[in-house]
């Protein structure tokens, strides 16, 4: 018996023309570099959107060709995120927070052939195309700064582009975006995801029991559209209707609070350094804004800890916890208290909040030891497996990493080590040892490793996490200078400087006359992670 | 370039897998026959499912075999649902309300091979089977009646099966499910559902627009499983780890209500009929029940009167209007408040209410008249067609409506006549002529007509729907007798009652001397339905 259901394709296509077909009058709010507010409907988005489309295609842009943007959260990065898709193109976000050599790399990589450009970012894609070619260069004029020769002004291209044409047909399995994500070895290693698995993820990220998102919200995701999607929020709150409110490149703490308040925001998206300086301008000022009853604050990229969950508590402000990497699109799992534990003393109730929840339907996750997979009793610690809907598969070849990433029986091993309760919930309890994760950023020691080794006078070096108040952790470099060699903290950090982005650069270098070692040879980070936790950063 | 995503299967498996691995702690409650409640959890179901999956494996049911049940709601219909469909066997729902000659011709035409039925179903069960072969009858003893013979105990057949035997992989597009439907023109028609479809439908009437369920909800389905999937609640509910409730054969306003307030129901879903039950207890009691506040209330299969959403909203019930079909698996669209109806006055809110609601994500709706697809006014008619990632591209073969109910680009002709507003919401302002909707069931016109004019005094016969208080519509025949003839009422009620289901006999046989005709020369019904409209029903 064969079943006699329709195909029906799941794309960013269907929940695009849903939206105008529903939420037309719907809004979409962008704060501009100079502080004003731009705002539009989703009636708007549609149009433009379509001209992109249009626009693309005319442009010669076909199908699965990459389109990059470098861009902030706004009205016109939220077209890009359904104009290029819809189009059949390829949107690639590019991560203006990395070094330009490194944007250049990534962009020839994935070999992105348009580009469009905040003109506020300008002064960086100017030593991004020093190194990479790209066929378009559309920039978005956000103040009045002039056009830069050569460039094609986003309004114009838009204007090329004819609303009215017909969006092509496209299939599930089409691919629709591209993101690269640092990872382990600071390789960047690009994820390609499909129509169907950022579909897919919009409805597992809308459940009530994920982040529960509806019409009725007011949503502003302060993470950047730049990192894993913006956790896929863009997509979801187009296919359920929800405001949205989009705050360009001003994220401190009185900015956020200002916008929450004046646009009634009811849920709210970011990383714990965010919530650190929602929480700091709270506390110093906590009757200066008046919020939304129950605001709901998502936070990921990094653990939160309890302490700021608790602090957001008293002001009203609900934090829910979520899990999740570049590679799984990015929503894997998210904390909320079940029913049971209503009646849990609120000790109890914190610390099940501050752990990383259950996975989403259609998610499955799995800790594995070199044991096997560990049982789930909430003590046995292993590295989190996943796989699901929307997780990858490989990255974007070429990659030496897609053999070792992936397990034999098709798990996605995340270099997370957690335990797992008996109620499927995780907490990560360690991760893989050589990252750093500074304000949601990784930061890889090994390849800033790799770099002070390349220094003249540097015999060994180890760079470890040390634990820092404002962006959870910074990178500390022990070094071993070679016999008689001589290089102070001042020469190793320009030389650091000149090669990687700023917040890359260790906040402290330490000279040590010999690294511990395993066994095996390899450096014994753990020892110097100890000896190092309490140590005074700059 | 294509996408680097894994391919995971929209499985019923993956759906219950998670179930036991996050909630099996959460309860399902069943009111048995003799009214005492039985009380298990997920974890119990887990096991049984897995017991009853590979017990039918073990008795040679293979991949797409259909086992059929006639079952009430109650924890063992529960495990029907998910047990049978994850050993990759075809779970057919019977409809125990049909005549037993139609479930036998139903059976017979699906080939079931093994038949659950509950003890209490056996007089009806022991007419099916004088009609229709099964190689296994299986009899889930609810009460002390013996076991009837040639027949095989529930709880045997479970303790036949071995809980730890590996579930089978399948596939998203392996067959799950099936359900037969009357439709217009009564030859009953199956849909045959995917994994896909029913594990898509789940995360659609999860979203907080929809049906907004959660680990946090107590839910009761007063639909029966027999009765398209039971909207698709009970593997939604599993899904999302919601306490399930269920009402067994007993479904009177009162036994509903003693239940709601017992178990703290959250939601519940059935059709007008039940609903207006519940409003008439209420009203009659109503300080008798303490019920959870702002307890939703879905209702569908027709529509719900304006007067009962508003009669429920003073006991703070909240109605949910929803529309869908068989052929929808079932959920098309669900009516909610949007934001901007906030400020509406309470007539314009109720009328709003009152309308069948938006697509849900991933299912399209369109109306069209012979002049093409109808603007999206609120005022001009037309046919309402669905297409989407849950409904039915043909009925299973054989079947002669294949290609009447599907138009050539692919959507599904629903036989209702909508108006679709400039937000996308439907309202229903007719029907396919033919069809009598009585108290969430389908009547056939057409077939009674066809039975009556078999009768040898009857020339002409229309049947007509009349609005019932209780039913929302019965059916009332107009007959025309030939030329010298004769036939009373009793004559013709005694001559139908013989070969239709009791609740399919019409109320009324009301005698013309001719029949209103259009120019076509098929009968004018929407005139006789003027003249009958207010006709005194016994």
């Amino acid at each position: 018996m064969r079943h006699t259901m329709m195909r029906y394709e799941l794309t960013l296509t269907s929940m695009f023309r849903r939206a105008a077909e529903h939420y037309s009058n719907t809004e979409i709010v962008s704060r501009k570099p100079d502080k004003s507010l731009d705002r539009r409907t989703f009636g708007d988005f549609d149009r433009r959107a379509r001209q992109l489309a249009s626009a693309l295609r005319k442009a010669g842009c076909k199908k699965g060709d990459r389109v990059a943007t470098l861009m902030w959260n706004h009205y016109a990065h939220l077209e890009a995120y359904f104009g290029i898709p819809i189009a059949g193109c390829v949107l690639h976000t590019l991560n203006l927070r990395l070094h330009p050599d490194e944007i250049a790399f990534i962009a020839t990589h994935a070999e992105d052939r348009f580009v469009i450009v905040d003109d506020v970012l300008w002064p960086l894609f100017d030593k991004v195309r020093a190194k990479a070619k790209f066929d378009k260069v559309i920039v978005l004029r956000l103040t009045s700064a002039p056009l830069p020769a050569g460039t094609i002004d986003y309004e114009d291209f838009l204007n090329s582009g004819d609303a009215s044409d017909p969006l092509p047909d496209l299939v599930e399995d089409d691919p629709m975006g591209l993101c690269y994500t640092s990872g382990t070895t600071g390789k960047p290693k690009g994820v390609c995801y499909s129509h169907r698995s950022i579909a897919l993820h919009s409805l597992g990220a809308s459940l009530s029991d994920t982040l529960g998102l509806s019409r009725r919200d007011t949503i502003l995701p302060v993470v950047p559209m730049f990192h894993a999607n913006a956790w896929g929020i863009p997509f979801a709150a187009i296919m359920i209707g929800a405001k949205m409110v989009m705050p360009g490149p001003h994220l401190d703490g009185e900015s956020l609070l200002e916008l929450f308040e004046k646009e009634k925001v009811t849920l709210a998206a970011g990383v714990p350094t965010i919530w650190l300086g929602i929480l700091q301008a709270l506390d110093k000022e906590p009757k200066r804004w008046s919020l939304t009853r129950d605001m709901r604050m998502v936070v990921g990229g990094s653990a939160a800890p309890e302490s700021v969950i608790r602090g957001l508590d008293k002001h009203g402000l609900r934090v829910i916890h979520a899990w999740g990497m570049t590679e799984t699109a990015p929503l894997g799992s998210v904390s909320h208290l079940a029913p049971h534990m209503d009646d849990w003393a609120e000790d109890d109730k914190y610390a099940h909040r501050a752990k990383q929840g259950i996975a989403s339907p259609f998610v499955e996750l799995r800790a594995v030891s070199d044991a096997g997979v560990v049982p789930r009793d909430g003590k046995s610690p292993g590295e989190l497996e996943v796989r699901g809907a929307w997780v990858a598969g490989s990255y974007v070849p070429p990659s030496d990493e897609n053999a070792t990433k992936w397990t034999q029986d098709g798990w996605f091993k995340t270099g997370d080590v957690v335990t797992i309760d008996g109620g499927g919930c995780i907490k990560i309890t360690d991760r893989t040892k050589d990252l750093i994760k500074s304000g949601g950023e990784w930061i890889s020691s090994i390849d800033l490793e790799n770099l002070i080794m390349g220094h003249p006078a540097v015999k060994e070096a180890a760079v470890v996490a040390v634990p820092h108040p404002k962006w959870d952790e910074r990178p500390l470099a022990v070094v071993v200078l070679k016999d008689g060699a001589i290089a102070s903290e001042a020469d190793l950090r320009a030389f650091v400087a000149a090669k990687v982005a700023k917040f890359q650069v260790p906040d402290a270098f330490v000279f040590e006359a010999t690294i511990p070692k395993t066994s095996a040879g390899k450096f014994l980070k753990s020892e110097l992670r100890e000896k190092y936790k309490a140590h005074k950063l700059g």
